[in-house]
């Protein structure tokens, strides 16, 4: 092989940058050695409203674009479909058209290039002849042990499980080989599933896959204090009131940086999409780093006592939130602020574009947009934080999408289950 | 519901004879009091050559046809890819051809009219879209544990099951909506995989199907002397010196009515067919009564003190078995001329059918007709007598059609274990 340019490098790092985990980093540097496109694919399965969570991967998918990838979305409406089959195939059609546009106006107010960014939906292929075929060859080369233990961190552990859970992992593995993907993005909550296709596409004669992981993100608006609160999880179309109300409920305690959330946000989410609008040319939203900032700046937090702090990177800033030179009160003010300014554009695109609107209305008919209220459900045994959950629970492909990077997993998995009632 | 007429009565006692259980016997007399045309349904997977022991369910579905019901025998190939993925699909293609012209020209034999029999090839619909979106339905809807329950006697019961394992009996069961029918028909070792199909078909908004279930026919050579001698399989191409070969071998004590896959034989095949000649008009071949035998005979027994048996039945027959008055080897000269005679149609038209020949080279490339030898296979762990077996045995199929009347259970498994390796 070429040894690697520096420009190869660069693109390598920009790609595994704030990762928590990557498998088979070499197949990547060898395509782009190579000098081939790379190409990534995520999935999602459109059950629930996206909420800001999802900032965490589009965050990241952000850098794969901006790398040069050529990154699928994969709508998996075959899994909302069966996650929840009181939602029927039409209903999980609008769905999957809701879905489109809130991630491409999050792409675009972050903003990323989305010229080489696709969407698929599931059933376009998954149910063809080939690939059921190719299911049916897995499932005679897996063994049900393999399948329970690759399944056993996203499916929900209950004490019945459905059938259904043995197949996703394999269906998912099955997904790289038809989105002709390079590698696989997604949460490290993924790890097992990921390591399962590894094994098995070759089995199957297929290549096997790199797998990138982002670390989980917890529920912003923090687990201890919202699992009792069905409005506590916020919309990207919810509005400035809105989100500061919500906010307001954030676990934050002065000095402590385990458990904040909102401190992980900044991290995973607000500080690169600063700096990549920093490095934009010509770039038509602001930083968030405040005018007048020293340069470098990519975080301002304006202070009770009229002073600001600014952070060039996000170290600083947690040691300073430890040493209480940062008032929770501060820190919740600055990312409602920063907040509604990045959520502004989507929410704009969403009130100039009829045709979102309608399908909104299709997609969500009880949820009145900004106040997504719904009754509490009864509370699952056990983890539950897969795009392909058990059937019957909406939150599932939310959790998926909580990513911090370098959270611990040990404290991720902790909230996560907490999170579930959020 | 209008009262039942005497045909009615009739026709439904005619589906019904010589079954060990039937399941939503309401169902079928319902339909024919409708006058409504009946379907069933019977699934085979085409793998290794189909031996005589395909004559248990064969002789049955002769009834239903002579009680004009519309057969659909299911040439399950994706179930035979998977089953052994070694075999590629287009191997299997051939078996598909080789199974049906084998089945078509045994049914000639039989003789039975064909005219309301159809051959169903199972990739024709099991990888449409339609057909997989209900399999992934069923998958959300049952749990692991009862997939798994339904499958205990028919999938091989290995350290470590394949995933597969736990789809055979939900594809199975949806085979009875796409394939339209009011009842499937099987071995009683299916009766799990029945049941559950009666549980879960309405789950998915289609009707439960009634089932009719053949007891288990031991092999017919004896499983106790053959498990050793891999020639022991009689095939339905075996000509009369093979035959003799082989019959000669089987396990049958003198006075010894209990593992006698000889009388087996009689009851289930030989004595249905033998009658079912008697009562056809014109039959163009002889039943197994010899001439001038009383009227009413349906099997001669000619005996080597040069006297001669008379059965109107089998329950006299095998009170003299028992008794000593007939001799295993008349038993076997019976059943080797008798056989020998049924075989002989089967095999003249192998013989005048180019087409028929030349399927028989691709399907079984190293099988000889007549001398099945094939290398002993290393001993599976457990019970292994499914249509849709684990991958890698080809003797699965075959030892689904085991079938005799009223053979207990008991008797059956331990026989079928110890025939895996015939």
């Amino acid at each position: 092989m070429a040894a690697a340019t520096a420009a190869q490098n660069e693109t390598y790092d920009l790609i595994t940058r704030n990762l928590q985990e990557v498998l088979g980093g070499d197949i990547i540097r060898s395509i782009l050695t190579e000098g081939r496109t790379l190409k990534c694919y995520w999935g999602t399965a459109p059950t629930g409203r996206p909420h800001i969570a999802y900032f965490g991967p589009l965050t990241k998918i952000a850098d794969f674009l901006r790398a040069g990838v050529e990154v699928t979305i994969l709508l998996a409406d075959v899994h909302a479909f069966l996650d929840n089959m009181k939602a029927p195939l039409e209903l999980v059609a609008h769905r999957v058209k809701y879905y489109e546009y809130v991630l491409r106006a999050v792409f675009k107010a972050i903003p990323v290039p989305i010229d080489r960014l696709r969407f698929v939906v599931g059933s376009s292929y998954q149910l063809t002849k080939e690939y059921n075929l190719d299911n049916y060859r897995l499932c005679a080369t897996v063994t049900e042990h393999d399948a329970k233990k690759a399944g056993a961190e996203v499916v929900k552990q209950v004490a019945s499980p459905l059938l259904s859970g043995l197949l996703y992992p394999g269906l998912q593995a099955l997904d790289e080989e038809y989105l002709k993907c390079d590698f696989q993005f997604g949460g490290v909550d993924q790890r097992k599933i990921f390591t399962y296709a590894e094994l098995y596409l070759p089995k199957l004669g297929y290549k096997k896959r790199a797998h990138l992981m982002n670390g989980m993100l917890p529920g912003l608006t923090g687990a201890k204090m919202s699992s009792s609160d069905p409005s506590s999880k916020i919309d990207f179309l919810d509005p400035p009131a809105s989100l500061k109300k919500k906010l307001k409920q954030a676990f934050c305690e002065e000095g402590n940086v385990e458990n904040n959330a909102l401190l992980a946000f900044v991290k995973a989410v607000l500080m690169p999409i600063s700096s990549l609008r920093l490095e934009t040319q010509d770039c038509e939203f602001k930083s968030f780093a405040e005018e007048g900032a020293p340069a470098g700046t990519v975080f301002s937090i304006p202070r009770r006592d009229q002073t600001t702090l600014h952070y060039v990177e996000y170290a600083p800033m947690e040691e300073d939130f430890k040493n209480k030179l940062i008032h929770p009160g501060d820190l919740k003010a600055v990312v409602t602020t920063v907040l509604s300014q990045l959520l502004e554009p989507v929410q704009k695109e969403f009130e100039t574009t009829q045709e979102w609107q309608e399908v909104t209305a299709l997609a969500y008919p009880s949820d009145v947009p900004a106040k997504v209220v719904k009754p509490k459900k009864e509370k699952a045994k056990g983890k539950n934080k897969g795009r392909t959950p058990a059937a019957g629970d909406e939150q599932a492909a939310r959790l998926t999408v909580q990513d911090a990077t370098d959270a611990p997993t040990e404290l991720v998995n902790e909230r996560a289950e907490k999170n579930e009632e959020e």
